[in-house]
């Protein structure tokens, strides 16, 4: 820390992280803002991903393992007043840590090249929170990726960042591949898709899931369009045994992904 | 409807549900504000429960099967102004359908009291979204009761009732249950008491589901205190076979009571 503290709202080193709040500029600049301890530290072991850390006077004292370890990686960092860090935050209790990152996702054919047995993917989701639930989800049940189709919503959303808790950083994420595109690809490298939807005649227990998968989860209010569903190998529910008409989004499809993990794992 | 609308939302009516959204005169009236067509139509499936029914001109066109559901049930049917629909909505964009309704808890020996297979426990978890999410989960999975122990949130919740989308009114739901008069019931029924926290040192996998069993979800951030660890039967946790630390408190619910609903159905 050179000892002084960022106290203008309007200098341009806080303006250029702020308008990173906004999608067009995240694309625009190749960049966004991971928020808060959890997702710092997760950006933080990825090499030359944090490009540079804005950090209260209050979160340096609780948490000097971060700042110790952005300044042993170079990572510029920037004491930034309260003020500045509600400008950076898009929380309503900011935890006084926004690094600025680089745009961590991969193409297609690069996050499928290993053989995966497991990927799920966004289609048509829109909810960022519910997406980074699902992110944070595939990624505890050990999926190799996670797709999000060219109408999901954008992974970079502050939103979805803080709900994936750092898991955005884990795995190999990818963007706006068209559906097709990418169920084709999946079924290419011998996995089998199953679209989860309400409305599948097959049930989890009814599905062999020890084979390589890829889970299709669609919009939260209508599912999945016909076209996706008539793309899968199989239209798959979540059975319903008591009286809820359905499981919300992000519930779903954690049942979903660990039925898969543990049919893969235990005989 | 009388044709008339209420506008004034300092009238008596608007003053006496409006005070509903804070618990305190929730437990003093015993009464509670459920809001949106779905949580207003598992309402009124229960006789007695809806007492009086607010509805805009436009949700009355929207909903028409409702409006008519509850004249027929001999519920009161006011039409309310926008403005007097914010003033008793609790969610940003008004759906326009607000019912007064009875609370629906039953005492913990009268939900056990039919051989469960399969119930919920909720200790000091603490955000009614999640709350309702799990309630929603457990109806699911075909659980036979929910239970909030004394440092939980309150179910009535505004936030709580929309999260459980109609669940709320499913299931036995019991309320402010000591968390060891809670465990000792469970156990003296003949479940099996499992509490789900990511010390366990079994997992989900390890453990055999097919029995009679409650499962016990802890606090969002620090879990389950270490006498409710020691009174149950056992600790078990989601395997985490990824890089994630842990699972959201209500997908990790959803995949236990998942777990449980599978094993005690298939073979």
């Amino acid at each position: 820390m050179a000892g002084s503290e960022l106290t203008n709202v309007k200098s341009p080193r806080v303006k250029a992280a702020r308008r990173l709040t906004k999608r067009a500029f995240r694309e625009q600049d190749r960049r966004f803002l991971a928020e808060g301890p959890q997702a710092v530290r997760e950006a933080l072991k990825l090499d030359g991903v944090t490009l540079e850390l804005f950090s209260t006077a209050d979160a340096e004292l609780r948490h000097p393992e971060l700042i110790t370890e952005a300044r042993l990686k170079g990572v510029p960092v920037h004491r930034a007043s309260g003020e500045v860090m509600s400008e950076l935050s898009q929380t309503v209790t900011p935890q006084g840590l926004v690094a600025v990152c680089t745009l961590v996702h991969v193409p297609l054919d690069e996050a499928l090249a290993e053989q995966p047995r497991l990927v799920a993917v966004l289609a048509h989701v829109r909810d960022p929170g519910n997406a980074g639930t699902v992110m944070r989800a595939a990624d505890a049940a050990g999926a190799d990726a996670v797709v999000f189709t060219d109408a999901s919503v954008d992974p970079y959303n502050g939103k979805c960042v803080r709900a994936s808790v750092g898991s955005l950083f884990h795995l190999p994420v990818v963007i706006g591949a068209p559906v097709s595109a990418a169920v084709r690809q999946l079924k290419e490298r011998g996995l089998r898709v199953l679209a989860a939807d309400g409305a599948g005649k097959h049930t989890l227990d009814d599905v062999d899931l020890s084979g390589p998968t890829a889970w299709i989860f669609g919009n939260e209010a209508w599912g999945l369009p016909e076209d996706v569903l008539a793309e899968a190998d199989d239209v798959v529910r979540v059975p319903i045994y008591g009286r809820a008409e359905s499981l919300n989004l992000a519930t779903a499809a954690a049942v979903c992904l660990y039925s898969s993990a543990r049919a893969q794992r235990v005989p």
